[in-house]
């Protein structure tokens, strides 16, 4: 059974960029002509123009991007049909030879927790999802057994970079620490314990770390030594590339940064190449987060 | 519009009781006569088989019982097919009169959380829904924002049974608050200041809190004096109606248990009178919550 982690890192190697491409699609950021005709009220024919929009992305993306990540929420708003489509996008992503990432960040216990697990990490599903990890380890340990069996991964939310996060996930407790931070720990303990790393010395656990605190990322970059580390909004904020290093290890590993609408919506709505504009940003973003890998 | 707590008080009253049954379907656990001939690579067969028999369950129960809430994690183990039954089935709920809740623990921020919120309660999605609120504010209000919109609610994660939840829930912060207090703090905050409450004097922000601690209940009581406890595992563990007093409020009212498996698979798999069995639990159900409002 491969190791998710040692694929990834492989992957990135190969590209030559520790970046992905979150492809978050709605209906009214497409490009004039696939919006062109399709009213408003149509949901089928609106989720037509995204399906036709992100399989031209990923055709577009492959041959410069180690990894596509695919945002579920973006699908569900368009029940079965939406869930299908999100379903097809992540095989043919993989059948082009891209790594997935299904960022559902799913979480409960138990039983259920096992349904989610074989839901999106069994069969057909991509090689990693997001999860939350406020359940402790009953919540992550169906995710981690599928994830096991499969040869696949899961990054636990550790910290998120909105506003309000700081009101629970910055709390500080009476030991000194934060939450986020006790959640790290956690995650370092299953990241190490449940015989997921690989030869790399990565494991397969890893974590969603999006704070842009360049201090508290080095911290949580100690923290959990040999877990990846998916780091979203690049781009988004104007940050330069250099604003990522603290996110990775000494070794140039153990990040992956994520960018989203400043390559896939890269382009004036009605210019007719806008899927040139798509690849010049894909370049682009390979080419500046490559520069990461250099500190 | 109308009010979800409102409603759901109604209902409660209509009912004389204040439960729910928790349909969280597995072929596995279905009658006999259901499973018979369905070979187990079979999703679609094994699919049908469960929307047959969630389908009959929601007819035995909803002359009974004022609420049914739907786990989705049990349906997305079948992908799009699975979430059309989803959907089928709370739609099917709501038109017999049921109250419905739909289980999912979405949880996420900004854009992707908005999508979230109109996927599961925008359009024609269930009374209610069960969300994660790791992220603060961000990752709350959009989901408040559709709810109020659309007349419905959301109960938000703030103390789960499992083992492990301590391992985080229950970690004691500088002020000496447990982790899950200070999230408890926070659902009373958006609860009171949001306008959602409704001429009951409840709010429509309720709260998932599942310790089995009765102090710890109590407290937590006191801490969201106006919203509803979504409180799960009713009759899985053995516990007796009166161990659920402290979720209410002195006015009778203020919490939802939830009972799943107890009725849901109260036959034997060979028995030919399964409709029967359930029949009875539920009312069993029915009568011994009824006991709690008398505390």
């Amino acid at each position: 059974m491969p190791n998710f982690a040692d694929q990834l890192l492989a992957a990135i190697d190969a590209k030559q960029s520790p970046a992905c491409v979150a492809l978050d699609p709605v209906f009214e950021s497409l490009p004039d002509e696939l919006r062109s005709g399709v009213r408003s009220e149509d949901q089928s024919a609106r989720l037509l123009a995204i399906g036709t929009f992100s399989r031209r992305v990923l055709e577009l993306i492959a041959q410069h991007i180690p990894v596509v990540k695919i945002n579920s929420a973006y699908f569900e708003c368009y029940h079965a049909d939406g869930v299908r489509l999100y379903d097809e996008l992540l095989a043919e992503a993989a059948a082009m030879g891209l790594m997935t990432i299904g960022d559902c960040k799913r979480g409960d216990v138990g039983h259920t927790a096992e349904m989610y697990a074989t839901a999106h990490l069994g069969g057909l599903t991509p090689h990693a999802i997001t999860i939350n990890g406020y359940f402790g380890l009953d919540g992550v340990k169906p995710f981690i057994d599928v994830a096991q069996t499969a040869g696949k991964g899961v990054f636990v939310l550790v910290r998120t970079s909105n506003p309000s996060a700081a009101a629970i996930q910055d709390v500080v407790t009476e030991g000194g620490r934060k939450v986020h931070e006790i959640v790290a720990s956690q995650v370092n303990e299953w990241a190490t314990d449940r015989g997921m790393t690989g030869i790399s010395g990565y494991s397969s656990i890893g974590a969603v770390v999006a704070t842009r605190n360049p201090a508290d990322a080095a911290r949580l970059r100690k923290a959990m030594p040999n877990s990846i580390f998916l780091v979203p909004g690049y781009g988004a904020q104007g940050g330069k590339a250099s604003d990522f290093a603290p996110y990775f290890n000494p070794d140039s590993r153990g990040a992956l940064v994520a960018a989203g609408r400043s390559v896939i919506y890269a382009f004036s709505g009605a210019s007719p190449n806008w899927a040139g504009c798509i690849t010049v940003a894909c370049q682009r973003l390979c080419a500046e987060t490559a520069g990461i890998l250099s500190f």
